[in-house]
């Protein structure tokens, strides 16, 4: 491996070039990196160790693990302390403002690289990073878009997947194995550490109403208590909807889709919170473009919400989730976030997924999300499939 | 929910006061705790918020999500700052000596707490909880034995699984499912931020030569760069070896077992090291007791590996792995570590995974991983399943 020689240089490149710019505005000497996705952004390479980038010129690769990596700028490492040692030997200056992921790395690592470093102020290297990595360039949304068509191709073999007298984990399973057929990693990276998700979720009737630890737009009750969401175990029944939102983790950029499938005819409640569900997209779609604030295309959805009396099931039922809409890239929640206070304003790059959906005690999730690509010249979606209610 | 009246009440309210007893030995006037994995061996449930739990009395769960818990001691907020309230209102004393999850939580949250509580010193709740789960109950043992149980009766169909013209890809993908049936969650926890996993690790023939970022026992390329880990499509073919070695994710505590299958025959070389792995697994067997030191038990297998002159296919070829066993439990990397310069002591309610490994380039991985509970009377193997090498 020579990141400094391979296709994505130029991109790479760009992003270093950004990641110095909010260095120097927030007076950084130096930026360390080495959480994992971090450090895929910053190189197109998972390896253990730090991403050493200084204020002017190029990036060194203290790498831990794996053996055998090489090229400009690589040097091997067992602990941080060699980093001093070397930009001592060759007489490059330590950094006083150190750039560093406070909100990713443990407390005592940080402390640690303070101390080793004999730092008099820390930057925050997540805020900065996760700014750029909100930007998508025209790769990354290649890779979105790639990853979008693999997911609805998957979604459009569910039906035949189906078999008479499946419940949500049964067919869950079998989505599982259908997205690792067609490349998945299965691997869902989740920013934070309060949301924890296996492949992704399929949900079944009553089994949506329950309430889950996590903050994602739907809960479940799980299959195990260790792990409390998704498929439990409830059976597909007539008049009954599955959601099914997995993870398309397919090119390291992870796509976002949910459809809803049933078995027979839905009640009418249902129906109509599914039929306000895609006009709340429409809106949406309408209104995204470059300079809109985020927290418009939300209140646009609760307006609708509201006009259509469907609150109590809008985003959950016995607990709702404040957002309609979030970021997506090499994780699942990225920048921006459509919610009421949301600060945030489409820009060209951002990639987002938007998911009105509504929980109908007895039937169980309807509604729809896609991804989306947001160009000067407007929104692409990304994952293309039929939005009515698919017959399993 | 009630805690204070399920069935593992007993067995919770021993963690507390072994807890309570770490915060003594330290100072701490109270302990937090957020990160899940420790929430949910405090409480024997997941959920976002804080467990808090003081010097003397009972703990208060301070609780994001889920909606609709309730029972003794639980109390719903939004942010930190309310817990301060809360114990301020019922006239608590708010702790100057706070043990923090130090090793776990970002630094940006815990300078949020240190300020939120005002304290004047932080003490290592990772480093308690971890000594705590370190050591198993009868209870915790039974649910490893249940989890191996299920990991053997999985393996055991695997040869059903094959096909011919498989990659390691593809048969890891019906293992996947095979798991999924058998009630595996899939989600494999992990302590720290330097290991990623799917569900497991299946690698055929020269893929084990793969170096991995991650430090588990064996490499593998992966399917994707973003993922560089396990099965990368490698086809199975005859005189190769496939190692599998899938997290037993069924009870919330995740046994571990490696076994190693092949279409034919493999070379002498290969024979005889998976003959030395199952010798060094007698050798360790034979002197794990309570009192024996982990690091003697990685030099029984260190001295066997050199008197059958394959040191350099242990653990690795490219890159050789540094240990021969390690903890599991709620995540896959508990204490202790059996490496050489481990300081750790085995002691009865310790389960430990001993996976002495050889790679042998143009053949594969060889050797075998057992779980293992220690008693008093001695070790018991979790995971019962021929450990020769098994025909595909």
């Amino acid at each position: 491996m020579n990141i400094f020689s391979t296709p994505v240089f130029p991109e790479l490149s760009n992003r270093w070039s950004a990641l110095q710019q909010a260095m120097a505005a927030s007076g950084a000497d130096a930026c360390i990196s080495t959480v994992y996705v971090n450090v895929f952004y910053l190189t197109d390479t998972i390896y253990n160790g730090y991403f050493y980038l200084p204020a002017e010129g190029s990036p060194l690769l203290f790498v831990k693990r794996p053996a055998g990596l090489n090229g400009d700028g690589v040097h091997y490492i067992r602990k941080p302390e060699q980093i001093v040692e070397f930009l001592n030997e060759k007489g490059m200056a330590l950094p006083r403002n150190l750039m560093v992921e406070v909100d990713e790395l443990p407390y005592s690592e940080v402390e640690r690289l303070k101390m080793v470093f004999g730092v008099d102020k820390l930057s925050n290297a997540t805020a900065a990073i996760r700014r750029l990595r909100e930007i998508k360039s025209e790769y990354e949304i290649g890779l979105l878009r790639h990853s979008g068509a693999l997911h609805a191709a998957c979604y459009a073999e569910i039906p035949g997947l189906y078999r008479p007298g499946m419940t949500d984990l049964d067919l869950s399973i079998e989505i599982e194995r259908l997205f690792r057929r067609k490349g998945a990693t299965g691997h869902f990276r989740v920013f934070g550490q309060t949301m924890e998700l296996f492949m992704g979720s399929v949900i079944a009737g009553d089994n949506a109403v329950n309430a889950s630890p996590y903050d994602f737009a739907m809960g479940g009750a799980g299959s195990h208590k260790s792990m409390p969401v998704s498929a439990n175990g409830t059976r597909i029944e007539p008049g009954c909807t599955v959601m099914v939102d997995m993870g398309g983790t397919f090119t390291g950029y992870i796509s976002d889709m949910s459809r809803v499938f049933s078995l027979g005819s839905v009640n009418e409640l249902a129906y109509k919170a599914h039929q306000t569900a895609l006009e709340i997209q429409s809106d949406i779609e309408a209104a995204a473009r470059p300079g809109v604030a985020a927290a418009d295309l939300y209140n646009l959805a609760l307006t609708k919400v509201k006009q259509s009396e469907l609150t109590s099931f809008f985003m959950g039922y016995r607990q709702q989730a404040g957002f309609v809409g979030h970021g997506i890239g090499i994780q699942i929640n990225e920048s921006p976030v459509l919610a009421p206070r949301s600060r945030e304003v489409l820009q060209a790059g951002h990639v987002f997924a938007l998911e009105p959906k509504f929980v109908i005690p007895g039937v169980g999730a309807v509604g729809v999300e896609n991804s989306y690509a947001v160009h000067d010249s407007g929104i692409e979606k990304l994952t293309l499939l039929e939005e009515g209610i698919i017959a399993l």
